[in-house]
């Protein structure tokens, strides 16, 4: 059943994903999907019950079948995994055994320390319906168990090997947790932003707007602050402007 | 199509989301699966294609469909969000618009402070296909883009309701990063790990292993640090007592 190419190096960098009795093709596409939204290639199979290759597994990949085409094969989950410095298994529920258990976050943080020292490392995934086998547990150092509404935790295997690999990517990954995006326009320079300041105040002052006038200078605080915190562009401020002046003159007549 | 009970009052605590446009039965039934997965309970629905109620979400959901029984209907996204102070949107990537972006880390924290504050919140999804049109954008505060592979980044719409689900759980979660899971065995009292060390290195000497002499104590040391690092239980330390007696007595006559 195992392939020819199981014998390939190991590649370095993401962990290996270790699929251990998949029963259906789909899910198995569906693994290799997330696997690439995680920028993982690396899959290896133990005895996928229905065959492999597997037309079902190409069908739902849906744009990730080259993770399936180099997919290694395997009899055993022990030779698998015998290639590997570092094997953690993925499990819904810590069991009754002596073993560390740890979130993805803190697993993706020290595979991806494990990965920058040079050490190849996998992670096993267990069938659909029953999970990893102790005996396959027993192959792995650490347990990972993601920590989900305790009353509802279980997860399909495609979520499972996402939450891992998004847990991976964000793991390296130097997005700002917040920013703005701004198409085209940049921030409008501070002077255009104090002249648009100066025109709707003055318009304001014009309509009788601060009253009573002790209050104005905290009124015209406000408004600066409104705006600023929008961080208006160039053409932002141009258009309120225009909005300054057609509520002033009123509609015009074409 | 809007159900009766759209008037009722926005549930405090986790968002809600809002599947805008969904067009399959079972995706809805995944969303609602990867919501209990998260704690998530509240689902509203804007111009389901398939109607509602729809048996294959029910199929789908499998254990969550209570998520479903209660999930509420809107003819418009306007009006699903009217009663939210905070509206989120999520989308794979950050359109040609001005407005802030968050990774779902970040919309997650901020989420929790807003539940904490009292501020009903919704988070925004778009169909399958074509994800939210510019208008419904509109409607949102902030969008939320996953970090992930660029080259691969669209994510179905259970995975993308898990990912934001799963750090809105994580956001409140304190499991440690690594915990070791015990079982029924507690750590070894120190004093039965020193009389093991002792038994030990006693066989050692006796079959002659420290060899050359100066080298004994660095050697102990090792072994010593090897066995605490495993932090043995009871069980475990008579257990390798009984490996000890045994590869110094070799096979029984039984």
């Amino acid at each position: 059943m195992a392939g020819t190419d199981k014998r390939r190096k190991v590649v370095l960098g993401g962990p290996t994903v270790v699929l251990v009795d998949p029963q259906l093709g789909q899910n198995i596409g569906m693994v290799a999907r997330a696997m690439l939204n995680c920028g993982l290639s690396e899959l290896s199979l133990v005895r996928p019950r229905d065959g492999w290759p597997s037309e079902t597994a190409v069908a739902a990949a849906a744009g990730a079948e080259a993770i399936l085409a180099r997919a290694r094969l395997f009899d055993t989950t022990k030779q698998a995994v015998a290639d590997f410095r570092r094997v953690f298994a993925m499990t819904a529920r810590a069991r009754d055994m002596v073993k560390p258990v740890a979130t993805p976050r803190q697993a993706a943080r020290d595979l991806r320390r494990a990965a920058a020292a040079g050490e190849a490392a996998g992670v096993l995934f267990g069938p659909e319906r029953s999970g990893l086998t102790n005996d396959d547990l027993a192959l792995a150092e650490r347990m990972i168990s993601v920590p989900l509404n305790p009353g509802f935790s279980s997860l399909n295997l495609a979520q499972a090997v996402l939450l891992l690999g998004y847990e991976w990517y964000q793991a390296a990954d130097d997005t700002p947790g917040q920013r703005l995006v701004r198409g085209r326009g940049k921030p409008a320079p501070k002077g255009e932003l104090a002249n648009f300041f100066a025109r709707l105040e003055a318009a304001l002052d014009d309509t009788g707007f601060f009253h009573p006038p002790e209050k104005r200078a905290g009124m015209v605080r406000n408004l600066r602050n409104l705006f600023q915190r929008a961080e208006l562009s160039d053409a932002e401020v141009r258009t309120l402007h225009g909005v300054i002046t057609s509520l002033r003159t009123g509609p015009r007549d074409d």
